[in-house]
């Protein structure tokens, strides 16, 4: 079958054996990935990866121990769990720290013709949903997580710092949820999506200081969170979205003598990210830049990592 | 009357007019007054300050249009709200823009013989507490901040980085609240006090990983903040109490992977610190190591600049 495989910088497409399933475990046929900003930091050798990535994919299953699961189109939470520390039992696997994580740690990825995955962590995707749209499970659950984290009323005012594809579903996640959501971000075509959605939309430049009681950091950018902790209020909440590698230089006066709380927020549960992508709220489509079929992953990882450019899906053959 | 000033890195004791009372202000006389370490930030030219510093104190009323406040010993929050925004309104003064702070910002401070606060700011320190014990309430409160912001269970087991004033108060007052406290530091004497308060004392060296629900960041070290999330479980909270001036490097990531929430703390209210001195549980006279007449000011800063120095006192004639 064909893998993609990450060394040294460089992607390549391989012919490789498909993977033996374990007990448990499913055997998902690729139907469609999109790539993530992790994918492209995985290229730039952080976290000393090498292999195939890929963890937002939507598959058929071809053979599970469940065999229900047969023939269904599928998605699948990233994190696999030991299923028998603490965390797991409190039912908090994705932070298990025995797990290895799909396409990122221990576990070959989705950008690949066949995965496996743990049958537990599958969810069928309900028929009204496309492929396409599916593929945007993973990413819609991290946001959601921000709801999971923290108590945002309906009609509160939230700022999303940032307008990539993190910052476009946080603000759609949250205008979901009934926030009023004022996005600050640098490009005309990236705000028009969530000003489409009913985010108010402001380029940067001048940030307002001090005026919310939450603000979502999804820039992606060194400075972005010293901006963010700026913008909110005293006693406001700043959820940390974007990792950022290496050290950040942060002026953490502000948040202490403001008592600014700061929530770092990583992946999410996917039951409420299928339920917000099975209804109309959602407008990920808009967010598609482009696509490629597997075997054009190099091409695919170029588009994916220029200047402008949102999601880039690849498509099994 | 005698007052001491700061200005360009120098301490000296000037002989200044009194300072007039004006409506609805108490005009107090200071009995003792502890030197804080924002005192000695506030000496190294920090916030641009020059004036009268001090807001650790306790004095006697001579003067306040609420009369039964005359002759009465009292404390007062640090913190000259408005009054009347949004802020004041719901009862966080503390956070007021429009704000002045006394010895800090915009309002002279307490190493004087005489100083005025609104009589709303003055708590009348009840007869058992001594007026050296007294002087522990401001750092006290905010120790008792973490209380506030924090849900920590009774028998929840805390670490606290940093065996200085700050870390040992919080240390003394976590343990009286009922919780299990380990504390990392460096210096054995300092330790000695927490361990006798009933802490579990650790030399700072190997600190352990991911091992906490919850870590009171209070070192005053650039390093300390990242050294606190490496501490935390992941969903934990680390407590951020020391503000150190400039930028700090941080390392976000492991915040985020193991979403962990950072709680900046500075000030917090009188009420439970009087209760707490109020009973025997705090051992705040241990951690007196000098005290001056307010005439040798600048000796006495001298001294609590000194290494392994804890709270150093200034007493008035």
């Amino acid at each position: 079958m064909l893998a993609v495989h990450i060394e040294g910088g460089r992607v390549d497409v391989r012919e490789v054996p498909r993977p033996a399933r374990p007990p448990g475990f499913a055997l998902i046929r690729l139907l469609a990935a999109g790539i993530c900003n992790t994918d492209l930091e995985l290229r730039r050798g952080y976290y000393g990866f090498s292999g195939t990535p890929g963890h937002e994919f939507v598959g058929e299953v071809e053979e599970a121990d469940h065999t229900k699961l047969v023939g269904r189109r599928v998605v699948g939470e990233i994190n696999l769990a030991c299923g028998d520390c603490d965390w797991c039992r409190a039912g908090l696997g994705r932070h298990c720290p025995h797990r290895t994580v799909l396409g990122i740690a221990g576990h070959p990825g989705a950008f690949s013709e066949y995965l496996t995955l743990p049958e537990g962590n599958l969810h069928i995707v309900p028929e009204p949903i496309s492929t396409e749209r599916a593929t945007f499970t993973e990413p819609v659950a991290a946001a959601c997580e921000i709801l999971d984290q923290v108590a945002i009323p309906q009609g509160g005012e939230v700022a999303v710092l940032g307008d990539g594809k993190l910052g476009l579903l946080a603000a759609q996640v949250l205008l979901a949820h009934g926030a009023r959501v004022h996005i600050y971000g640098r490009h005309a075509a990236k705000l028009t999506i969530a000003g489409s959605c009913g985010a108010a939309t402001f380029a940067n430049g001048s940030l307002p200081v001090s005026r919310y009681y939450w603000v979502v950091e999804a820039t992606g950018a060194l400075e972005g969170l010293g901006a963010a902790i700026r913008m909110a209020r005293p006693r406001g909440t700043v959820v940390m979205k974007s990792t950022v590698h290496g050290e950040v230089p942060l002026d953490t006066a502000p948040a202490i003598v403001n008592e600014i709380t700061l929530v770092g927020s990583r992946c999410g549960r996917f039951e409420p990210a299928l339920d917000l992508l099975s209804g109309g709220r959602l407008r990920v489509e808009e967010m598609i830049s482009d696509r490629f079929p597997l075997a054009e992953a190099a091409r695919a990882f170029e588009r994916a990592a220029a200047g402008g450019v949102l999601k880039v899906l690849l498509d099994a053959a």
